[in-house]
C-alpha cells in the first residue's frame, strides 16, 4: 500500500510465534500487557533520570546506549502486542491520529516567502 | 531487506516534516519526549482502570475502542520521536531484542508429535 | 492541626537531610524527580504484570510482599520529593482534592434506613 | 510514636469511607489501582513534558500551579489506596525503605570540620 506509514506485519508475525512456542498467551491480557508496558517505559525512563538535556541528548555517545536501544526496544514489543491483542490495525491508527493532530496543530504559515 | 520485521521509515519521514512545519523540534529532547510518553501511557491505563480482564478483552467491541485506537496511536508517535531524535535504528533494535529474549527464554519442548 | 489528613512533616526533614548529606539536592529538580517517579511505578507494575486479580490481592501472602513494600515506599519517596521541590502543601492538596472529589462524585443516597 | 515519619491514618479512613459511601471497594483491587495510578502519573507528567528546567522550577509561580497540586494530591491518593487494599503499613515500609537507601548510599564524608 503506497500511503502505509508503518509496516509492523512481520513483527506482528514474529511475536505471535513467539508467544505460542512459549505458551504466553495466556499471560497476553491487555490489563497484564499494559502493566508491563508500564514496566518498560519506567526501565527506559530511569536510564535519563538523573541526566541534565545535554547528558540525555548524548547518551548514544556512552556505555548506556544499548541499554537505551533494548529499553526502547521493549517498550515497542508490548505495544504491538497490546495492539495485536486488542485486534488493532496500527498502521490506521497512525494514519488516523496523524490526520486528527494535523487537524488540531495547522503547520505555522510560511511567511518567508512573500516577495 | 528480507528480514525486516518492522518498517517505520514512511512514519519517521512524515513525522520529521510534522515537527518541522510546526516548528517543535526545539521541543522533542529525550527527556521531554519521555514525559510525553509517560502521559500517553497514562492516557491508555485510564480507559482500562476500572474494567475487569473481561472487560478489558471487549473494549474494541464497545464505544471506546476508538479512543483506545488513538492512544495506542499516541504511545507509538511519541516512542517513535524517541529513537528518531536517539537516532536509533528501530527496526535492528527490534530484532537484537527479540534474539535476547529467544536466548534468555528457550521455547518450551514439544512433546506432543513424538510418534 | 485536627483536620489535618496526612502528616509528612518528619518525612520531609528526613528526606531534605538525607539529600543534603549525599550533595544530591543538585538532581532533585521536577522533570527529574518525574523521571525517577515513572521509573518507580515500573517498577511496581512489573511485580504485578503477570499476575491474575486473585494473585495480585494475594501478594502480600507470598515472598514477593517485601519487594512490594520496598517499591510502594519508593513511589512514595519520589511522590514527596516532588512536593518538597515544587513547595506543595501535600496536606493541603490532599485534602482540596478530596473535597473536590467528593463534589464531583456524591455519596450513593442510602436508602437502608427509612422507616 | 516518635519515630514515625509519615502519617497516614486519618487519611486513609478518610478513603475508607468514601469508598464505601460511593460502593467502589468493588473497583479497588490492586491491578486496577496499579493502572489509575500509571494514568496520575501521566497527567502529572503532561503537566512538564514541554517545559524546560527553569520552567518547570518556576511552575508554582504560574496560573499552573493549582493543576500541579491537584496531580500530585490524585498520584499520592491512589498509592494510598494500593497499601491499604494490599495492608501495608506505609510509615513502616517508608522508614525501612529509607534505611536500605542509608546503607546502599553512605552519607559524603564532611571533610569541612578538619581542623
Amino acid at each position: 500500500m503506497s500511503d502505509r506509514l508503518i509496516d509492523t506485519r512481520a513483527l506482528e508475525a514474529a511475536l505471535a510465534e513467539f508467544a505460542r512456542e512459549r505458551d504466553w498467551d495466556r499471560f497476553h491480557n491487555p490489563r497484564n500487557l499494559l502493566l508491563a508496558l508500564t514496566g518498560e517505559v519506567g526501565e527506559l525512563a530511569e536510564i535519563f533520570q538523573w541526566k541534565t538535556d545535554a547528558e540525555a541528548e548524548g547518551v548514544m555517545g556512552t556505555n548506556e546506549a544499548e541499554h537505551v536501544r533494548q529499553e526502547v526496544a521493549d517498550v515497542l514489543l508490548y505495544l504491538v502486542r497490546i495492539a495485536m491483542v486488542l485486534g488493532i490495525d496500527i498502521d490506521a491508527a497512525v494514519r488516523n491520529k496523524i490526520a486528527m493532530n494535523a487537524r488540531k496543530y495547522p503547520p505555522l504559515r510560511d511567511t518567508g516567502d512573500q516577495t
